[in-house]
């Protein structure tokens, strides 16, 4: 079996680049507005918490931009292309950080 | 694109069908021991709790082992067979609710 | 500090009993549910983790039930009664279960 | 029942701040990390979930910096302070996104 990463063919869908660029982008806005948070003396705890269930959301949907491309352009054609067991290990490892 | 579920070659790999229903079977016998322990008075919530979490936990387990047998016998085929956008979509939607 | 597993106080509220048991009966049925769909041969690997994704819906709403009962029981009263670093980290290690 | 936000008493604690600050400085950078990613035409989308993942889990360990803190300060104080449903539900809001 052939290692994958060598091949030019497995990279990142040119379409789902800028829409997870720009999802990280505002990730990245999000994050200094809760730093900004912080320098608020009278903050309150659960409207942190809050913030960063906003930004863990934000970034499962940047995952699923990623994940969506990564299953239509490498993983539904891994048995015509011969590594099946490396692309289904590889997503496993993935997916299990979600549980 | 012809409707999937209508075709005999996607159905539930042979071998995963065991070791999931072993692991049912054991999820089930766990649901009743905490069944057990609500019937006890002094029952403290916590060790309920803990209970249930081991139970997600192997919930997660049997729902890899038939996740990695979809993704080796039906999503690593999907562009042989011509279903891609259906077989793509259809696990989107059931990986979204891991998050 | 006392060991508050001793303290008589610190049993699951009677009230989410009855709730949390009627939850895990209904689980239980679903488990069987699963283990019969597992019998038929040609049943589609999708159907089957869509159920289990139901389940650990029904386990986390289960999950709930008693936590609520814990932090108004037992959380809420810890300053007073002198066990908060003990109880904070308890709880927590269960809560991290959940990410 | 007092609306506990407007007690000066319910901030996030001091100690709790520093080290919330600089776990989001540092998922700031990472962000910024997997930024630069996207512009290198060879990137592989399993290397870009897996930064996300990893930011994933620097921001739920953030959470329970606050959540640890505001368990100690503020849920563990309710009851003697007499705003015990309105701190439960609250938390129990914000725990729900977790699951």
């Amino acid at each position: 079996m052939a290692d994958h990463k060598d091949c030019n063919a497995l990279t990142l869908d040119t379409e789902a680049r800028p829409d997870a660029r720009r999802r990280l982008l505002s990730i990245e806005g999000h994050v200094k507005g809760i730093l900004r948070m912080l320098d608020d003396d009278g903050v309150y705890c659960v409207d942190v918490l809050k913030q960063i269930k906003a930004i863990e959301g934000a970034l499962a949907k940047t995952g699923d931009v990623i994940l969506r491309a990564h299953l239509k352009s490498h993983v539904t054609t891994a048995a015509s292309r011969g590594d099946v067991d490396q692309i289904v290990e590889e997503l496993m490892g993935v997916l299990k950080y979600k549980t």
